[in-house]
C-alpha cells in the first residue's frame, strides 16, 4: 500500500481519496489544499489523513496526485517535480499537452505521468466527494514511453484500483480528441443555458417544462467556470476547430428551416442518428 | 372507462396505451395505423385490442388520440373532426399553434383539446412502447377556453391517470416556450453528433472516450427526422429565433475563448451556471 499526497481536495481528489483508501491502494492519505475550508473539512469528512504544505506532503509520500485546474496544475507541477526524489507523481487534467510539454525538459519528468480519469460531476469542493465515481469510466495515461516503467506501473495499478478502463496515447492526440467528446459538449451546454435564461424571462416556465431533454443537454452547463476557462485556454487550437465546425452545422440546419429545405434536413438529422453507432444507450 | 381509438401506434400511441388500459381509463383500445407491420404488431403485443381503419374506429370510439407527427396530425385532424359526433379527440404533438388553427373554423373543434405530454424517448415505432413513460412528467393543454368543458374534463382525467402534472397555455405561448426548453435542444444535439461524426474519423476512440458529458448532450441526436423535421418547420419562427440567440452565444463564447478573454467567458460560464436555479437536479 501506498502513501499518498493528493494536492487539490475536491471532487475528484477526494473521489479518488475515498475509493483508494477503501481498496487499500493508498494506506494514508496526505492533503494538501491552499484553500484552508476545503482543507480542514477534508479532514473533518475523512478523506485525508492529515493536512501538511506541499513541500512537506510530496517528500511525506510514494505517490502525489495533482487534483487542480489544469492552469494551477501547470504553476504546481514543476515545483512538485524539484522535491521529488523517488515519487511517482501524476495529475488528472482535462487537457494534456501543455502541461506535458511544462515538464518534458525537467530533470525528474521522467516520475511523471500524465492521465486523465474521464468522470466527473457538476459540483465542486471536497463535499462533492463520492465514493465509485470512476468505476467503469475510462482513464487516458499519455506518453507513458518517455516514464519510468514503475511510474507507470503504480499509476496503472491506481487507476485499476478505482475499475476503470485504461487508455494510452499521445498528449496531442489525447487533446484532439476530448476537444470532440467533452469540450465541445460543456460549450453547447454553456450557450444552451444563456440562451434559455436571456430570453425565456419566465423561469417556472422553464421550470415547470423543462423535460428529460433539455434536463440532459444543460446539465453540463453547471460546470465551474474556474476548471472550464483553464480548459478552454489549454485546448484552444483544437476547441476552435472543433467549434468552427459546430457552428457550421449549426448554420446548416438554420438554412434548412428557414427555406423549409425538408429533404436536406431529414438527410442530416439521419446522418445525425449514426451517433446511435457509437452511444451505448 | 372509455373506449379509445388511438391513431398512430408508436412509442407516444403505444405507451399511453399500456398505462391507460392498466389504470382502467381505457376498457377497450381501437388501434388505427396505416403502417401494416406497426398496426399487426400492436395487435401482437397486447397495444391494441384490434385494429380497424380510421372511419371505423373513431365512430366506435369515446376518446380519439391522435399520436402521429404533426405534419400527419395536420392531415388528418379535420377528417377525424369530420366523423366526430360527441367523442372527445386529443392530440400529442409538439408544437400546437398550426394544430389549433387547422381546425377552429371546423364545427366540431369545441370536441378537440390540444395537448402535448412532455415526455418520450429516442426510440419509436410500437416496439419502442414502455410503461410508465409519462408518470410524473408535465402534459400541456393548451386554448381549453374555446373547447367543451366534459372534453376538457375526459382529457385531464386522461393524463391524470398517467400521473401527469397539468399545465394550461395558449397555443402560442406553448409553442414559444418548447422552442426554448425542448427544439434548441434537439437542434444543437444534432449539430453536435454530425460535427462528432464528420470530423473524428476515429469512430472506436469516440466509442472509448465518450463520457457521461457527451453521452448527455448528444444523446438527442437519436431522435427520428419524420418527427422532428415536421417539429421544426411547425415552429419555424419561434425555432428561428431561438436558434439566433444561441449562436450569437456560441459566437461570443468563440471570441472570447481564441482573444483569451478569461474574464468575460467567467461571466458568461457563472452566468450559466444560474441553470441550476432551474434545474432539479
Amino acid at each position: 500500500m501506498k502513501k499518498m499526497c493528493i494536492i487539490g481536495l475536491g471532487l475528484i481528489g477526494g473521489s479518488m481519496a475515498i475509493d483508494l483508501r477503501k481498496r487499500k491502494f493508498a494506506s494514508h492519505i496526505i492533503g494538501v489544499d491552499n484553500n484552508k475550508l476545503h482543507a480542514e473539512t477534508a479532514q473533518k469528512i475523512g478523506i485525508a489523513d492529515e493536512i501538511m504544505s506541499l513541500e512537506e506532503g510530496v517528500k511525506a509520500a510514494d505517490v502525489v496526485l495533482l487534483a487542480v485546474p489544469v492552469n494551477v496544475a501547470l504553476e504546481l507541477l514543476p515545483k512538485v517535480l524539484d522535491i521529488v526524489t523517488d515519487q511517482v507523481v501524476t495529475d488528472v487534467c482535462s487537457t494534456k499537452k501543455t502541461i506535458m510539454d511544462s515538464v518534458k525538459d525537467h530533470p525528474k519528468s521522467s516520475r511523471f505521468i500524465g492521465s486523465h480519469p474521464m468522470s466527473g460531476t457538476e459540483n465542486s469542493g471536497p463535499w462533492a466527494a463520492i465514493p465509485r465515481l470512476f468505476d467503469g469510466k475510462v482513464a487516458i495515461l499519455c506518453d507513458t514511453d518517455r516514464a519510468d516503467k514503475d511510474a507507470v506501473e503504480t499509476i496503472k495499478a491506481m487507476y485499476t484500483a478505482l475499475n476503470m478502463r485504461l487508455e494510452y496515447m499521445n498528449s496531442d492526440t489525447h487533446d484532439v480528441h476530448v476537444a470532440y467528446v467533452s469540450h465541445i459538449s460543456h460549450i453547447c451546454s454553456y450557450a444552451l443555458a444563456v440562451t434559455v435564461l436571456d430570453k425565456e424571462k419566465d423561469e417556472q416556465q422553464i421550470f415547470n417544462l423543462a423535460s428529460g431533454g433539455f434536463n440532459s443537454t444543460a446539465r453540463l452547463a453547471k460546470s465551474g467556470a474556474d476548471m472550464w476557462t483553464s480548459i478552454f485556454a489549454n485546448n484552444k487550437e483544437n476547441v476552435l476547430e472543433v467549434m468552427d465546425t459546430f457552428i457550421e452545422k449549426i448554420l446548416s440546419i438554420r438554412r434548412c428551416i428557414k427555406n423549409d429545405r425538408t429533404e436536406e434536413l431529414t438527410e442530416l438529422i439521419e446522418e445525425a442518428n449514426k451517433i446511435r453507432r457509437v452511444l451505448s444507450k
